[in-house]
């Protein structure tokens, strides 16, 4: 089933202790959208200035991505510059600028209101239930947030809690949200706010996800060597959604595997800056990756 | 097959924001060999002064312990005096009297020179290797450590990781040991100085296994009230080596179980103050949640 996601789209400049780069593709929809890609179609909702590259609007063709939602502003696209500290655990927002985000305020395209599947990628929760409001039924509405929103527009994040199915979420964001240092008791105070499922991100940790009788843990891949954090929790979201959408049911067993998808993505994504390790990425790749995460989180072998 | 433990035994006052006890069973050796009689029979190496309760000496005996190496000389036993803070994430110690441990440098029993396994829980670098050094030939040593010995004994503590197969510290240890902040690199890092399994404990966020071509990941179960975290390392590693013990033998599924043998061990232990949980815990309850632990971890049932 196809799979709707707005958020933010943006030309990112990133500077790690051993690269730096300029004006690449970025924003939590697009990485959300071509993680997704991998799993099933995906129309996208966004705004980008009449600067956007094109290469970057093949890039989504390529994957497959409908662009019918996606306008085209007079004016420049969203820019992003921030830096890592030495060891990629922290980053520092050295410049934004909005740009034609300013006027986003998007109406859905005909066809995308049936659309079953929907992520809210991390944009303001006033702009996610814009969006929203407009979809007719949708099955399944996965949203993302980050602490900007948690800090300056708490109220309108607990009225869309109450509009969503799933929330997803890092741990720093899950404590502040909830004042609880336990993420469980973090995890399970967000459920009584409405979603069904809470999903807490925790990087290195890996992530867990809470359900009133259901709880389920992944661990993070363990990679040496990280180029670029930069997006990893929008490619989970994206393929935690777009593994759901194509399975076109919600269970138990569903849950788990989008998780490890969602892991599998994001461990891929941070393998290189913007989206450059997705763009080579092969359904055999995420299947050896997948087994692996079986072998490092199973304990009994059927 | 029997597994030999040595380590410290205390008598613990603990203070939690919640509740305050005095004089209770602790140590690691105590917590290690208790969790560890779940698994298979325990040789205990230790020394208590002429002050240690007998019912202390009791609860031993009901877990099968064999005390024949536990020493008692003239004076009072150790004592910890610690306190947690409001999230039990943060302990202060408030005392420490070594009383007769000042004076531990144990002989061997001869019945238990031949102990095939060998759990080294957190003493001295030099007590640990003073203790194996009057081993014959055990087939696989497991050893414990703690900050202390990391910043005041760092050369034994290396020439110590030279002689165990398999080291098991915390994630602050294991990044203050190695000067690395990724606990990946940490792992393997450790793994180059000799021991062929380097196992991690992350708290909340369970734990790692590292060998050469083999990493395994499990959650922490998830508590909502812990009681007193104060042995749950100890638990983890006593259960853990414990199990290897049983099975006699060494391969990559039997260290997943013992890992998860341990973590379920650690779980329970931190439900009451002491040892408190362990004393009531059935094999019933201990399958329970193991079972637990495979539907929060496993995302292929087969």
């Amino acid at each position: 089933m196809s799979l709707l996601i707005t958020g933010s789209i943006a030309l990112d400049s990133v500077k790690t202790p051993v690269e730096e780069h300029r004006e690449l593709l970025g924003g939590s929809a697009s990485y959300a959208a071509v993680a997704a890609s991998f799993f099933t179609p995906v129309n996208l909702v966004g705004i980008v200035g009449s600067d956007f590259p094109k290469p970057y609007l093949d890039l989504y063709r390529k994957h497959g991505i409908n662009l019918d939602g996606l306008q085209t502003a007079a004016g420049k696209t969203f820019r992003w510059h921030g830096e890592y500290e030495w060891d990629l655990n922290k980053r520092r927002t050295l410049s934004v600028a909005l740009n034609v985000f300013e006027t986003f305020h998007p109406t859905l395209p005909d066809g995308y209101r049936r659309t079953p599947y929907v992520f809210l990628a991390n944009i303001s929760p006033q702009l996610q239930m814009h969006v929203l409001a407009q979809m007719n039924a949708p099955r399944f509405i996965v949203a993302d947030t980050m602490d900007l929103w948690i800090e300056t527009q708490r109220e309108p994040l607990r009225e869309l809690m109450g509009k969503v199915h799933c929330i997803v979420l890092n741990d720093s964001e899950a404590r502040e949200l909830t004042k609880e240092t336990s993420l469980v008791k973090a995890g399970r105070k967000i459920l009584k706010w409405g979603p069904k499922y809470v999903v807490v991100k925790k990087g290195e940790h890996g992530c867990l996800l809470f359900a009133e009788n259901f709880f389920f843990s992944a661990p993070a891949y363990p990679l040496e060597d990280i180029h670029d954090p930069t997006g990893a929790g929008d490619c989970f979201a994206g393929a935690f959604t777009g593994y759901l959408a194509r399975e076109g049911m919600i269970d138990h067993d569903r849950l788990r595997k989008a998780v490890i998808y969602g892991s599998v993505l994001a461990s891929f994504n941070v393998e290189a800056f913007s989206l450059g390790r997705l763009q080579t990425l092969t359904p055999q790749d995420i299947d050896e990756r997948y087994q692996i995460f079986k072998l490092m989180s199973h304990f009994e072998f059927g």
